[in-house]
């Protein structure tokens, strides 16, 4: 028997959790796991739950939008894994990290393709018999560069992007072409050392700890809704060249933890906070 | 308007949250907060829920009675502080932590008094205007002492006994006099070192991780049911002595949250397990 | 036999460890523990002794500066206890914890007296039987309420002054007056969220994290140079009251790890930097 | 100019520092980082030195032993790659992990061969064009086993064998010749769960922390000197089977901090404990 996963996000009101449940259990389905949240300052309600039994996903989500609040986005997926395109550029840790997991199917997801703006990790990448796209951002405008690059991605229809340490800044433009549907890792502790060169940034300033930061990419705001964060302690006595290497530490596995909170649609975006069932 | 927390521990069945749901909004009642879990093995079910409105205990209980399986366990209570009565003997690590918490209403607890097997404490216990009884263990037999301790602390009819650092085994009779009641916590990272001088043993061994364990005592296994544990990294060059302080850190670290947790009604037990909604 | 502290703090050049323990060894002392570090992009080195045997202090002074570089800072100093006091506002949690390790000879300082802005910490701190100066800010220039806290601590003559969340800015003038002398928790994982309300900003940003930072208070740069960091989980359901609570748990282990180094000679500062011998 | 790595293991004596540092600056030798313990205990003194300079190594030794107390256990090395051989079983994240840090250069070691007890990884191994041996323990005594084992080993000549998730457990007669040379990664936070399916224990036990030991395999006790461990945070929502992944991101962060340090020189071994100068 397939498990469904359903979420909602709405207008909080009295009796919600009643209704909704009361509705998945005269559709004979069996609640395997529930974790609701309400947000007091917008008093809005978020809600995962995995559903068990023979489900058939438009009678349900009719049932359930003619019951809830107008604004409410439902959504009802069987438990699949999400199609996935990482972008890429020169760093092999956080790319290695996921492609080691999709080969031995730790992640919920599907690589399609890793497209890079450089050659260099294409080796890399065929070892595990998916294909490299390169596209090089060199003599073209910004615009052309990501032309193409959504032309490469369309062509994939994925689920979600990967900035698995892809380093060209993407226009509002093509963002928006994929709402909350871009991961980054940030190669900081945000709000932290925003930059360029944060290592360097952080031996001069002789920080104790070096962090992470995955989130949603967005329009909105500065870094968009951060998913999760690491830190890793350091010393006076590491080089830059040492933080480097303790900063790929904490940065595959936080974007590692992130994919794996999105891929299993444990995360909901609320302005610029994510809201993680994990 | 009051808070109420309701918990409710049950086999499973289909369609539980539907109907406990559904009861409270019948009784105009708003779910603040909800979390469950189902334990499979046990084919269990576990739910807290934070409530406003105004609640008439008894009639909610009934209602629920009537519609949960028969062995279900109900307990509704106003959000209020626990009494509790806290056993020590001379380290004043875990004990100073508690009385600071509790002096400025950090923890959701009253404590109504602490005894000891020593004087050791006693000072630091009374500038905190709290009263100290003093029970020797000596010249006694272990009943006597027992009997005594158990005298003293009845008198004060404390939700929870909190043993912080009492260095004295209790019978199985005591224990199961506040069976559940007992919060311990035990220098090691359970189920490493058990027995005495387990720094001695760490530090023999060479561990890289210093541990403690709060857990609920009971007289069914080992140590009881283990309800939170945090480890301290350590190195070659540090000392037993190093080591027990290094290890202070972590048990009165792990003591406050387990007490966090116990007092704000957010931990199961479930034979040898907790399960804990933080 | 005591022990002393040798610190050493001089350009760096070939052959300095052979010098320096070839003259410890002939004043007839025995090297306990060393630890060394030479700051590359300054060429600078830092050393920490600690050394057992008959010592006289100005001898072996004079010895290691006729063979050390001109720009060569030595202290030698019998490991004793460094004077202390404390300036506080109205937060307890720092204050409470650093009573508690004095009260029970924890850390290596004397409290000479705590100085608040406000009197509600002083029943906390007379408990402990250690003086309370209350200096308001209120109704006085800057400059006034700086001359008087001036006096008051000047009268103690301490080592050390620690800032356990005393919530005043100091001026460049009273810092001035205390080189690398005060020790101030900045709640918040710099250099994020400086300014006020680091909580409220971090609540709003959605980060995942929470930390705080122990530093040395100087006039150079921003917050000084860091001598240790911790971080903390938190995440979406945790309230802004909840996340200080939080918070308040770091900054109170990251102030006493950062004094434990402090008054154990175990941190040089280098420019806006600390090398820390932990 | 190349790094030489100079490591001292004798009976400590009033001197010893001097007496080194003298003889390497008598070499015109400059010493680039330097650390040193004293195990009380057994007066034992513990060196490691990185040194840069025109070093002819018999010169140096010889100076040293003929000053350095009879015991003294000398080795000096210029700064280069060790050469190693992997073992592996079934599991691929630790495997994976090092051939990913391998490919590109993180670590300080070069993989010579892979061997399996099954085909399973394979694949794997030959998509980073390194030889993979399958010699399986089917049918055959333990010592015909360990016989081809050695046989293949010895081929190499490996300065160190890692045990990646090898699932067989090496006799006296074969650990006997790797004498601290083999590398070993525990499923569990020793000395706790030892024994087989530690998960399946941990989860019985309901511990909130899981853990990974990485060691050298001796013949002496149990599971030989601890080279790290780590921990991460798990809960009662997860099942065994999450619980063993959760364990694989500890196992693999400390099979690769156990190598780094190992393979950098950074590890003694005294009894069955190690002194690690990271």
């Amino acid at each position: 028997m397939e498990t469904h996963i359903l979420l909602i996000d709405c207008t909080d009101e009295k009796g919600l959790i009643s209704k909704i449940s009361t509705t998945i259990f005269h559709h004979g389905l069996n609640i395997l796991i529930m974790k609701e949240y309400v947000e007091e300052e917008t008093n809005h309600f978020f809600m995962r739950m995995e559903l068990s039994g023979e489900l058939q996903i438009e009678r349900l989500e009719g049932a359930l939008k003619n019951m809830l609040p107008n604004d409410a986005i439902i959504s009802i997926n069987p438990k699949r894994k999400k199609d996935i395109v990482l972008l890429v550029t020169k760093e092999y840790h956080c790319l290695s990290d996921l492609l080691i997991r999709h080969n031995f199917e730790e992640i919920n997801a599907t690589i399609k393709a890793v497209i890079g703006n450089h050659e260099f990790l294409r080796t890399l990448v065929e070892k595990f018999g998916l294909p490299y796209h390169f596209i090089t951002h060199e003599n073209k405008t910004k615009e052309q560069f990501e032309d193409e690059l959504y032309s490469q991605v369309a062509y994939y229809q994925p689920d979600y992007l990967v900035l698995a340490k892809f380093m060209r800044i993407l226009s509002p433009d093509f963002v928006g072409k994929f709402e909350n549907k871009i991961i980054n890792i940030h190669h900081s502790f945000l709000p932290a050392f925003v930059g360029a060169n944060p290592y360097k940034q952080a031996y001069e300033r002789g920080v104790k700890l070096i962090g992470a930061t995955a989130h949603i990419v967005n329009n909105h705001l500065d870094e968009g809704p951060i998913i999760t964060q690491q830190v890793i302690q350091v010393d006076h006595s590491q080089t830059i060249k040492k933080l480097v290497l303790a900063g790929h530490e904490v940065e595959k596995n936080v974007l590692a933890e992130a994919c794996k909170m999105v891929f299993e649609d444990r995360v909901f975006v609320s302005r610029n906070k994510t809201i993680v069932f994990s």
